[in-house]
């Protein structure tokens, strides 16, 4: 049996489920690097802020780099791991907007490289088709 | 300022809160049905069990239906709204799989349609690249 607390899917949900990271999250992919414009955007308190950015940068999600000194002020941006999350920042939206948005999306994405608006979707990396669950099957390693 | 509690990521992110749920739904995407088969793979007390295929049966994402009388007994199919999550779990195990797990992915996906090994990837569905964080931008919605 697959024991349910060390699967891939249950801790990467784990990382999520504070909601004020995933909101965070969401800002840092729209490039917000610093504490008072993610408060501006977010509109949540400072402390939850400080508590939230404190614990993606403990995570590797984002790294805390100083840019300006005398007074000491920091800016978040995301490592290689956070930058990783992007799918499923992606996946989570589209899932939101088709089925729990009601007048349509609050945010359309933009495909910089073709400059069109992007409905980006999940291919097999060997045959390029998109994947359908009903495509798939799967081995477990062995233990 | 965009509404943080409205937005279709963090009401992703709160279906997916339960940490059941997930475990469920992945189950749910490798085609169970049945309340003891979900039992017997997750190893879940039955009571967490069957409060997690409510609230799912209530969110739309699972339908409960009836396939044997004299007793009643119901297996749990998903829904068209229930399959459309598949890439957010693709996305979420893919990611743990990379920065979470120490040896290997548990569970190896197996796309049938090329019969090989399948690490699914998210592509512009205009230009079909791959897509990263820094290539895209995005419009809010008026309000």
């Amino acid at each position: 049996m697959v024991q349910p607390a060390t699967t891939s899917v249950q801790r990467t949900v784990s990382l999520l489920q504070n909601g004020a990271s995933s909101l965070v999250l969401r800002e840092a992919f729209f490039r917000v690097r610093r504490f008072d414009e993610f408060q501006k955007r977010l509109g949540i308190s400072r402390s939850v802020l400080s508590s939230t950015l404190k614990s993606l940068t403990e995570q590797g999600i984002l790294d805390r780099r100083l840019y300006q000194q005398r007074p000491d002020r920091y800016e978040y941006v995301l490592t290689e791991s956070g930058r990783d999350l992007y799918p499923v920042f992606l996946a989570m939206k589209a899932w939101g907007d088709r089925w729990l948005g009601s007048d349509g999306p609050e945010v359309t994405l933009i495909h910089k490289l073709c400059a069109t608006t992007s409905h980006p979707a999940f291919t097999c990396d060997h045959c390029n088709t998109v994947i359908r669950a009903s495509d798939m099957t799967y081995t477990l390693r062995d233990r």
